[in-house]
């Protein structure tokens, strides 16, 4: 174990963080139309029963179920047409159009194709029996009064939308936009061409993949605050601004054995200006371990490695199941799906390991391919993966043909 | 079978579509942060190897890994440091930081820890065995020269853009999004509050669900055309506009068997000035029979059902993976997992079924229970549903127990 770090384990890394911080993300209401994947502030009941009222289905003829049941094309049954009013008796059908509410004395609607009409004498035939709510959207089918429509902390899909429009809604309360800052350490990377490369640099690609993953989460509003060198008066100068500015700070790079630990450093530099609480230096999981999490004057700091595949693994299964644990949102699980191992995986007691995984469809299950990993960064394990396969700390691994749940990218 | 109706395929309807559809969808130039989730134009393929060359992982010293083959910490291997030049021999061990070149002569990194220094003299003392290309990205490692960083036609997700930027690209042309206008038919339909139940009427949701299905695309523009009655000359206008506005036109409501099928009406309307082909009046599929494919002046038309679901499905199943066979777009396609089925799930011989679906985890697998059917719009079954089952044509349903394949939502 490296001097100064102790791995502490992923949920009680976020059960703790999450005791300690003094984050609060405030409402905003929205037109229904711009909440969607926002996260909803408010859990919202039905006040009505929608249909509110039996209604018709098509267009056609409301009528009695009973009159019918001797029906068909070689005995139709004559029905008055009643063209006004809001009853009827079994003798009368009174034409509808789609969304009608039902007169009193009828429980069905036969569609126009079933019927015929001899106008002159104000008579409709009827060609079938009809089944008693055919062609009825029944009072309440949809929605009934009480149910819930979206509770509080529901990630707010298409079907919310509709239903919250159903119920005479035209705005909502939702989460505010959470804004994370990122904070990009490292003396070797440049933004730039290739010729970063031929002049001795590292183009920066960890900020390009945390970005890109955070906008994912269209109720999460990243901003990127360049690239820092390993200057710890440069870094604390930028972690200053960005703490004020946001809700949450992330930084990759400078941080972790075998480096300057700059980044972690700052945070003494820090001191005296802002409250500094660690939560956890190190953090038990692979990749990923040297990820240090603190609070600045109360809120979240996430400081991830350098290394593209470890920061969005920590993304992944840290920052982002943190926001999920203080919002209580629902909806944004990763998709977990039974699959066969077709190689043995790896994994490292006390560990948490996300091995990377080429899942596809073999015969009648889903099979599971652990990707060979060649170095550190290699960001090609991540774009030839579709899935992940978290191996718990408790466990030494799998064996090929191992049944094993994966999450899918 | 209703009269005028013949209920097609739905991968015959999108394979006829795309064969006489003229649509063509340009490419666009845009900054790489502003690329997730559009569709790549281009195949790219790396001009480099990445890393470029043996680069160092750590802070640490570059030496020869032959040298440090007994060394441990009670064995310590001094070194001399060489603070300069770019090639050592195996008593020499140079200074590098996280992404220098190894200098010739060196094939590993040892960590700043597992060393100690006796700067009197010069030397670093080695105190530990560091095998070959330890610490070490090695050349290529992530993307080889040649490399396919992404296919025209794939949904960029963040690991394509990181990818792309490792090789010093800062934009990249996608398909530029795809103007899609939906125009609701129905006379009983309202926008409002719930004043509007009482006053009659019936709020429109189905608008609201396509809209909003339509904008989880980043590569789709959709714009809404709003709520006609059922006129044939007001929906012939609203049609004109939103064609000449558009790539593809959705229409919701006013269409199939038990109503004045006004909207399907509306296309003789037009044949004077535009230039109508019917792909299809009918598709076999539940829910969603009445839908009509045309095209109008060559661009696609869809004619949807009024009933949000059948809209929905139809949006999923046909409109989408038209879209992706005319680009062929790789990466948007439903992710489908094995599951366990809880009860029979009928199906319709000649139709191709949709039933929505409660998944769960059971035990080591998914469970999937259909969702109990009570009316036809019931916007309920889609908010309680997490995944789709499809009952293809041929088949009669599953049973209980059954293995099938799910639809994840």
């Amino acid at each position: 174990m490296e001097i100064g770090f102790s791995y502490t384990r992923i949920d009680e890394c976020i059960e703790n963080l999450a005791r300690i911080t003094n984050l609060s993300i405030e409402a905003v209401t929205v037109d229904l139309d711009e909440a969607l994947n926002k996260i909803a502030y408010d859990t919202i009941t039905s006040p009505i029963d929608i249909p509110p009222y039996d209604r018709s289905a098509v267009d056609g003829y409301a009528l009695c179920s009973e009159a019918t049941t001797s029906a068909s094309p070689s005995n139709p049954i004559p029905l008055v047409i009643k063209n006004k009013g809001n009853k009827i008796d079994c003798s009368e059908a009174l034409p509808v159009s789609t969304g009608d509410r039902l007169p009193l004395g009828a429980d069905a609607v036969v569609m126009l194709e079933d019927t015929y009409t001899d106008n002159t004498r104000n008579i409709v035939y009827i060609t079938r029996s009809v089944p008693k709510y055919l062609n009825v959207s029944r009072m309440g089918e949809d929605i009934k009064r009480g149910d819930t429509i979206v509770e509080k902390g529901r990630l707010i899909k298409p079907w919310h939308i509709a239903a919250v429009a159903a119920i005479g809604l035209s705005k909502i309360r939702v989460y505010r936009g959470i804004k994370i800052g990122v904070i990009t350490v490292g003396s070797e990377l440049k933004s730039g061409g290739i010729d970063v490369y031929s002049e001795g640099g590292v183009i920066d690609v960890t900020s390009k993949l945390l970005m890109s993953s955070l906008r994912e989460y269209e109720f999460i509003e990243p901003k990127w605050y360049g690239i820092v060198e390993d200057s710890e008066e440069k870094i604390a100068l930028l972690l200053h601004r960005a703490v004020i500015e946001n809700d949450i700070v992330i930084t990759s790079g400078g941080t972790g054995p075998g480096s300057r630990d700059v980044t972690f450093n700052v945070l003494n530099f820090l001191r005296n200006e802002m409250k500094i609480g660690i939560i956890s230096r190190g953090v038990a999981m692979r990749p990923g371990r040297p990820t240090t999490i603190a609070t600045i004057n109360g809120k979240p700091l996430f400081m991830l490695s350098g290394f593209p595949i470890a920061a969005y693994i920590a993304l992944r299964v840290l920052v982002v199941p943190f926001i999920a644990r203080l919002l209580n949102i629902q909806g944004i699980e990763p998709i977990e799906v039974p699959a066969i191992l077709t190689r043995r995986a790896v994994g490292s007691i006390g560990y948490d390991v996300f091995a990377r995984i080429k899942a596809y469809r073999c015969e009648d299950s889903i099979c599971a391919e652990p990707i060979a990993i060649h170095g550190s960064g290699v960001l090609r394990t991540l774009m030839d993966a579709n899935a992940i396969l978290h191996i718990k700390h408790n466990l030494e691994g799998f064996d090929k043909g191992d049944k094993v749940w994966i999450q899918i990218l």
